[in-house]
């Protein structure tokens, strides 16, 4: 049994030598997209995990699944299709120059994904959890209806679903608002991922503090098993703070805070955060504290890793959470 | 007075040292675009050069323009907008394997690009000669009308135009056959440069041979004053014959035929023939001979420079025809 | 139904830029070995391909399977072990200078993989074709038992099997010669792939032309179906010619002669053969010469793409065959 | 009416990936010179510039050139002589290592630039603003020359005078010393830029604290409208504090300090807090406070930026400015 | 006269850009092992000093000369066989995630040295110090022979000996333990460097603090006339603190203690202080004071520069006491 | 016994891929200069060589004594001293774009060079061959006035002395023309190379065929053993012919004529030549005839290998001169 997920991946090109845009010469290429961080980060952990998604039949949409499929994640779910691969370009900043995303996504294969073009019966086959996000919906309506399509099967199927709400302002260009959307596809969801921006902007939902809040989800989306949090505070551009928290079943969980200094990558972080959750929840050893600090730990690694993909496996993770804080050669 | 070059400029992203687009992991960062390389090789040719287009004003925007104003060409005319700055993909091929342009240009800013959005009247301002391609019409009907707004002005204003006929097949996608929109435009038009299949595509014009296809483009469009036409034979991705032929007021002219064999990069070699071609014709000392000899052997030198700009002098070009064929270091 | 291919894989370490081993600043890194090059071949052309090797579970051997994935080759049956990744220098060589490759390959997974460690009634399913090559049964004579234990099961289970006679003199440094080993595997294989020398080396066959060779061959190993060969002709580091022949139930058949001129990366050129004769004689709509000369511009195509990996497509193989000799821009 | 810079582009060498010098196997190519920095920074800031320089008319002298047109700045006043173009080394330092900086600029075309060579009265044609500094009088006495006559011809147009101090003590190596030459010359600026060494070291200036120093400064040097200074504590070569102090007709104002954590290039942080001074002192809405914290912040800035040109914004040091310290990726 | 360090020396592969293994493209190539670092360093440092291996007479054997050669280490004495060059594969960590090394190095020149291959007479001629490390021994039985014959013979002529401990746990793969090698070894030795965990190791040697360590050493050991220890508190992959303590002959020398912030490459900082040590041994000026401080500030500039070799000066040492801790640009 | 090379040594500084000087980023660095190159070449045949120059004691001239250390040439007797290490950038050409080379090394440690700067008793010590080229003469009067002296105290020493003349038309700018002092040193050397119009612009030797020239030469320097020609013809910057002319005590012997496509650097192929010369007259083995024909096939290796120094062994050259052109892979 494996874990799909569902969304868009891109082609990601990054300036070396942390290079502005504006003077570059070269671009890094590496892929990525929420979804599909996730499904490599879960291979890593050493969980089986498949992504689905709809990309040209070019040379850049394969280069896009071989992306994946080289850390061991099952493409062959994925359809072929659409006008073009979504790009988009990082300028990583440093100290006090902020990192900018450029994002060039409109029209991709997913754009006009429609319902009935994936065989779900087919690709939920072995799936015991189906993650989304909140990205694909936001897309365009097609893809929308396709994703309430696909929550819908997997319902019916038992699948467990999650979900990060991963709110982007840029995106919901087309004319429904983001929670005329929103509210039926996570109605169907039982693990959601926030933080205090998505909630408030996708529902309206506030609290005093963020067990107020989780609390307000909670009796807003009553079905929700889990409901995590992610709270960053940016020092800098290479300097943050990083914690999370995690409502299970009426209780909250609150992980250790970890100063993230030397940062070389943070994209991709909440997604690696995502792929630690699913890994507790998945592992019945694991506690609700240790899953959240586990998801937290995860995440934290990825800071340190190039490229949207976080490559830690569960060994190092644990090394972490044990006090190896980075400072040992490991010979 | 000076050259005023009107077109679309793009991104273009090549894999490194002939990777192919699935393998790579970097791109070389250049720009280009038809008219912005005429633009670029009019300048090392020592004649002064502006270029005009529309690009939205982001970090891509204001770097391919920059890419031209580094070798002197004017960009002050530009004007910013649309939805994201065409590009394309570039593998280059070697040997037996060709190369490939993977386009991704639509909904940039030329494609919205309307009349009355760029002031003809101050653009034109001290322009002696104005280029454009068929490129430019192809994007969109709307590109197609700013187009032939600004020939009209340009006649108004006893400019010359020319013209490079650019055939492609992957653009013309909106209503319009090419025919219906490049007559009126190539009417307004003193030069044009164009091939054996463009001539065909566009106006159904051919000819038993060369010359007689030069004068059946004479009789269809009286007003020309020069045809050119480039005649490349592809042995290899590596090696290709070149020459060219120039129909000038009613004699036919025909260059030396050049092998290229070990090419670097033969993108915008059509550009650089297409600028040797003005500045032949602006040159008064310039025979017909002289003109179509200096064209062939400043494209047959782009060949071998990185990018789509040509960026050899006339000192260079002189010299090729004078016999240094590559052979000398010069110290 | 799927062919799996086994045997070796290596990180290879390349100088960029065609630097040599005592000067260079940096390696590039990929990873090959003939039976994964067969692999990856078959996929890039549209078949469905397995690999089935053993490596260390470091990180090294990690990026070697997923090196093959990438490209959408089933890893799955592999098993992890050995002391080491295996490893090969290649000093690119250019015009008179020829390549040079420095092999570090010994103490490897497959070096001490002995019989019974493969599960081949499991790695077996689904295959229709089993590869193998001259070079596992070459590195000690615990794989060459192994090699004979894969062949012995699939020969009971009806699946087809190739060999690639692949000498490599640096090899076989245990106490058996290369005939003691050879012979029994050989007798077991439907389709070989060899030439001049290592017909000889082996098995002492000679002939005084091609075609008596092959008839001697058949005359050995009476069950083989086809006998292939290829014929290089060396002119220097970056020009060679290449042909293919192959005799297929006693009828030979020549293919088309090419010049490879301005070759990019000729390792892995006999193994984008083996691929495009696989891919031929399992296409039943292929002629006996539809075949050969298919594998050879398959091959022809290998040498101008950089890394050990045939990248070509069919329709790339097939634009070749019909004329395409690279001197075309696609666009 | 836009502002012109005077003085020297260098070509600057790099190691990449913070290489020594005796180690590296590449340089990176950029350009710099404090007064084209104080350009390019001008116009990042939307603000017109030009910049005035003699160097040779070489493939060199035009990149160098061009390196600076690219970002918009205009060169055409620019005059070409000389025997070379004038270089540095920079190995750049990390936590406890230092940067080191070699420079080889003797013999430019700046150090043969003598009075008459430039045509003032054309070059400084809608000019309102002249910048120069330090380094051109410290190269070779006409230089100095030539920078008087400059300073001569401005003040006659009423056009404004800023200059950096610049104490480069490897240069001076002419008769004169730096205090005979600089003091006509800085009679003539009215906007000056120093740091307590310079202002010791020219004029032998100090003061028992900054404000003391600052007027003593402006006791001497009554015509002077505006005093900056930099202060800079270097505590690592990664980890610095920056705060800037403005004199402005008798009052003081201090900027807010910064701590610079992770710097990646400080390079052209004098320049770039010139560039912001300029464009404070040029801003009507901006009070002397307004001025030296964007002057500072802009500063700020360079330090996360590679090479010798502050690429950032107005819109960038605004933000700073607003609090955003980096911690934020912008989407 | 001249120090003769004698150990192995490998090729090391790192990743560019902090790129984990699984991920690379590239590897960069450097060289290293630490009696060789031990050599590169004192002749950066102004001494003389030669190295003495066993490698391959292969492109890689003699690039790996090359590399210490290039810095000024003689190695003429090194003697050619083995089957192949040892090598290390180093995986950068930044902050949280820690530097991982995966040894690729058995069956080496070093691994097959056997006693009589090399000649002592001659190689140790104008010989004053000779160093060795824990490592070689490690490697082999018939290494540690060689070992031992080495330092008999330097003992007879009256040759300092040096010994870096640098217990290495995955070496020690033949019959024999290591203190039953070591102790013979290091009875023949002079000065010793160890750290806590490698007195305890090989020798059971402990303590309640660090000086009654170094008192047990010396009694175990007592011809030993310095003990040196240095001891390392890792925060992360990007900041450790670092001191130094020297035991002479009776006394307890301690060394300020240094923050290591924004670390670049740590490879090589213990050979760094040996070489620091030797050097302040050798000086008759340098008190055990000076000479722990020299020491561990050479070490301390070992972590910001690349590759194994501390290419630090003198004066770049001597600086660093002086209080420059890199926050000034030398110009 | 060794052969001492006298000259300069100079940073090369080259765009990497091909790029020209106007469009580079970036710049290969490795060292290089006639009399260097030769060393080098001779070190990789298998002989000894040392090179002896006048370098700044800075980063930059310590790396270049280290580039030629590295491939075991002795640099020991080398002196530092001089304002700068000259450099020159070198633009690559490919097909019928020719390659350029960029100067500018005035002012280097060679260029203030006096006599009595160097010990040439101590630097002739164990040598038995002295290498000089009419660079070093070049350059300026007092290295004209030191090249006189260590001849004729070479002379004394009964040391061989061979000359590359090497004419530099954009040296010699000092007040002698090149013939002044050229024919004191030539006088006192035994083996000259020149070229065709080295021996015209030196000494207005010419002749009506190269056997007439040859002889004229050794009429004008009686004193001369073997005068040594090579003549190249340049298709195109990819390709020549090359071949060489050696005149032996009367007799006239003439090489192999080789093509050299695909050329990949082609500076420092006279140097290779020259180096070869000397082993052949050094191996007494050899014929006249053996001579010529290594030293040609050595030369044509060089023009196969990046950077100045040829690295090609004994070994090499004898397979190239047993007819492997290039076409075989070595495993």
């Amino acid at each position: 049994m494996k874990t799909l997920c569902f969304g868009e991946i891109m082609l990601r090109l990054t300036p070396p030598d942390g290079l502005r845009l504006v003077q570059t010469h070269a671009f890094e290429v590496t892929f990525g997209g929420s979804e599909a961080n996730v499904a490599v980060s879960l291979t890593q952990l050493g969980l089986d995990a498949a992504f689905l998604t709809r990309v040209p039949d070019s040379e850049l949409g394969r280069a896009a699944l071989g992306s994946i499929a080289r850390y061991g994640v099952e493409t062959q779910a994925c359809i072929f299709g659409g006008d073009r691969l979504g790009l988009y370009f990082l300028e990583k900043g440093a100290g006090l120059r902020g990192s900018k995303i450029l994002y060039d996504r409109a029209h991709s294969g997913m754009y006009s994904l429609t319902p009935k073009m994936i065989d779900w019966q087919k690709s939920l086959k072995n799936v015991s959890w189906l993650h989304w996000s909140g990205i694909t919906p936001a897309i365009s309506q097609s893809a929308a209806d396709a994703t309430l399509e696909a929550l819908a099967i997997a319902k019916k199927l038992n699948i467990k679903i999650s979900c990060d709400l991963n709110y982007r302002e840029k995106l919901w260009q087309y004319s429904k608002k983001p929670n005329e959307i929103m509210e039926n596809l996570l109605e169907l969801t039982d693990v959601v991922l926030g933080d205090v921006n998505a909630f408030d902007l996708y529902f309206g939902l506030r609290g005093t503090d963020e067990t107020s809040l989780l609390n307000n989800v909670s009796a807003r989306f009553p079905q929700l098993q889990q409901i995590a949090m992610t709270s960053r505070e940016g020092l800098s551009a290479s300097n943050n703070t990083y914690k999370g928290i995690l409502w299970d079943k009426n209780q909250v969980f609150l992980s250790k805070t970890y100063e993230l200094s030397d940062m070389v990558d943070r994209i991709g972080g909440g997604d690696a955060f995502m792929a630690g959750l699913i890994f507790g929840l998945q592992n019945t050893q694991y506690s609700s504290q240790d899953t959240i600090e586990f998801a937290v730990a995860a995440s934290a690694l990825k800071h340190y890793t190039q490229g949207d993909y976080n490559l830690s496996t569960e060994k190092e993770v644990l090394a972490l959470l044990n006090g190896n804080s980075g400072g040992k050669v490991s010979r």
